[in-house]
């Protein structure tokens, strides 16, 4: 099939055939077609976009052009929960110990932050010695001994994702359903999992700023995942303001420590949980919602999804005694408070601009190679909603540079409001999407 | 200006400004940005169009890529006449030599065949020892001593032209009026000509196949030419059936000849007549289009247009003597008839058909790197509307080749139609467009 003859199908709006889409993701991953040839191709798709058959299909030809994991051999649901992206937002490091304690394997691959969101490697790399690099027989390991295994994205996971995601990054084709859908579902498709939450986030922080966009995609990954066989379920949740009380790595890992001992925010623990849940009644171990978070509260009163946490982190190489001690997680001496310069209600805590201010930091990335340092972020210290006199602090920075500081706290500061009357909140969860 | 910027204002449907054409067509030239993003921005042209002051601005950036000549020195108005492209189309041949025996000087850039239409190039050089890699001193000379020069687009005109032509070509986006309006104008500009009359083609044999289509590319053109200070004019003329009664380079030179000895076909004197009057008009050397075109006839019928044309072959290295003697072109002795198989009317002679059975003769080119062979192609014994007997003598094949002759002779077939009823026939001239 010539790659201009399917670019001329999809640019007049047709529907391509499955042998289009399989030329398509095999030329993408072997480079049988030229950049230039693929970008075209990416932006009639992004203009005309896709039937739902057609993602499907495209998702599966990203999956297939690459590794794709079975653990049949390995007893119990294999199911994952994946996010589109926050501010704060470690859910992941609380349920899935939540989710192996009540017997749910989680093989979880996940990305790095860029940006003003964090990801899910670079918080478990604040804890010394923890190696996100398995090779297959570890993480293998790691699965039949604690039931999770936390991985970054290995080079032979869907290679043509990889190529298409570098091409739509530089030609301005990244926000297309079907191909946001196709890039996200064909790693997890990889991952040989039997079932899936995701967590699609709306908001100011989020990569959806608008409820309907949000809706679409949700709508789009549910319907694909389940054409695909892995039984999906979304729930579009608030990314307006920080999930929990910590940005930055090392002070969100202490924040899941906390949470999962049982004294977390209320925000956090509550999507933990309820994400949890789901990814125990799709996987068939609880008959409803209602039976599958009671288990969860029980891992999580028993203590049972902590000591899971630390066997997590002693299979992947990390210092199990942070569970027990936070001071050994990596942390800064350098303080600043932000104070309050009115009396007022904390009407607003912007996640996007205490995103970028904590990336600004040092604790993200503004290009996908920067470094990271672990040590730096931002601890909440009131929450939107709560009442403040002048002069009550608000926000405690942890810096290590005095110049990333004064570039820093502009973004942060702006990120505050104030004001005489407290305003409505939105719920935390907008709504779910089954099938 | 980044190209990623630029590639997200057009995705979204808004216009570009000036200065993100000009880097977008300043990076096509210099390289300056990678294919892929080129192709991505090309398709979000093609599929969301461009104003008439985005696709000037277009046009004016790609001739100020390269070369523009400058003949202010050479007294007389500069006019050129390009078309769209068809079969058996040998207009240029003839009323370059009439327009410039009424004093308009014709620095004519011609390109050659691709698929089943010819090139004016490939024709010229069925011509003995006929040059049209002109320098710019030779094209000056020519043009000062003739008032003709006809040569091929040099590699320092419209270089971005040139490299987006090239993706268009393997990315699904020729057919786009603005990108071919460009295209075209971009080398019409940088010939430093005052007017031109553009001569869009419609029908089978044509690029634009619906009238809808030529008009919308003859109204671009005329508009983006005048705003780009080059009186422009077009007219839509039918290419259902080839144009004259040969195809096939050195033919159709010997129809030329015929042709300005006053011994032509209908159809071909009469275009290459009324475009000659427009050129002359254009160009302020007649009131209007009946004063030029009595100029025309009269540089017709007293052999100043064939005296001219001698003259053309000369300066630029022919042969002159194939003026007076056809013979001196390239012919094979190799021919085969087609009869008609049946008593009735000729109701169609396909162009497209007709042209491609040519290419595979080897008159034309398959491919852009193709060689053809000057000498072979088919003459057209009996035109549309002539009312035969079976066995009467339909076309006249010159080949070369045993098995060319047996590959294109049931494509040429299938061009032929024959009825009991003559069919009510399309004008010639269609429609003229001016400002």
């Amino acid at each position: 099939m010539r790659a201009v003859d399917v670019i001329r199908r999809k640019r007049d709006g047709d529907a391509l055939e499955p042998e289009a889409i399989q030329a398509f993701v095999a030329a993408a991953a072997s480079g049988a077609w030229p950049d230039y040839q693929l970008a075209a191709l990416l932006m009639a798709i992004w203009l005309r976009g896709m039937s739902k058959e057609e993602t499907a299909q495209l998702t599966r030809a990203m999956t297939d052009s690459g590794k794709r994991f079975n653990w049949s051999t390995i007893p119990g649901p294999k199911v994952d929960k994946h996010s589109t992206g926050g501010v704060g937002d470690k859910t992941s490091l609380i349920l899935a110990p939540l989710a192996a304690a009540c017997g749910v394997i989680v093989p979880m691959m996940s990305g790095r932050g860029l940006g003003h969101t964090g990801g899910t490697l670079d918080k478990l790399e604040a804890i010394p010695g923890f190696r996100v690099g398995l090779s297959e027989v570890e993480l293998r390991t790691a699965l039949e001994r604690t039931g999770v295994g936390l991985i970054g994205q290995t080079s032979d996971v869907a290679p043509a994702d990889k190529k298409l995601y570098s091409l739509r990054d530089v030609t301005a084709t990244v926000e297309s359903i079907p191909l946001i859908t196709a890039s996200i579902l064909s790693k997890k498709l990889a991952e040989g999992i039997d079932a899936l939450v995701m967590d699609v986030k709306v908001g100011r922080g989020a990569f959806m700023k608008s409820p309907a966009d949000a809706r679409a995609l949700a709508a789009s990954i549910v319907s694909v995942g389940n054409a695909n066989g892995v039984k999906t379920e979304a729930l579009i949740t608030a990314m307006d303001h920080p999930l929990g009380r910590t940005i930055g790595n090392s002070l969100e890992i202490m924040e899941c420590i906390e949470t999962l001992r049982g004294n977390g925010p209320k925000d956090l623990e509550t999507l933990s949980v309820v994400l949890a849940a789901r990814m125990i009644r799709l996987g068939g171990l609880a008959k409803d919602d209602a039976e599958a978070e009671r288990q969860v509260r029980q891992a999580l009163a028993s203590g049972a999804g902590l000591e899971k946490f630390r066997a997590i982190i002693e299979q992947q190489g990390g210092d199990p005694k942070v569970i027990d001690d936070l001071t050994r997680l990596p942390n800064v001496a350098t303080r600043q408070i932000v104070k309050a310069e009115r009396t007022g209600y904390v009407v607003d805590l912007d996640a996007e601009k205490l995103g970028v201010g904590a990336m600004l930091l040092g604790a993200g990335r503004e290009r996908a190679d920067d470094r990271v340092d672990h040590a730096v972020g931002v601890i909440i210290l009131t929450p939107v909603g709560a009442h403040l006199k002048a002069g009550d602090a608000i926000l405690e920075i942890h810096y290590r540079d005095a110049a990333k500081l004064a570039h820093a706290l502009p973004m942060l500061l702006s990120g505050i409001q104030l004001a005489d009357l407290p305003r409505a909140e939105t719920p935390l969860i907008h709504e779910t999407l089954t099938e």
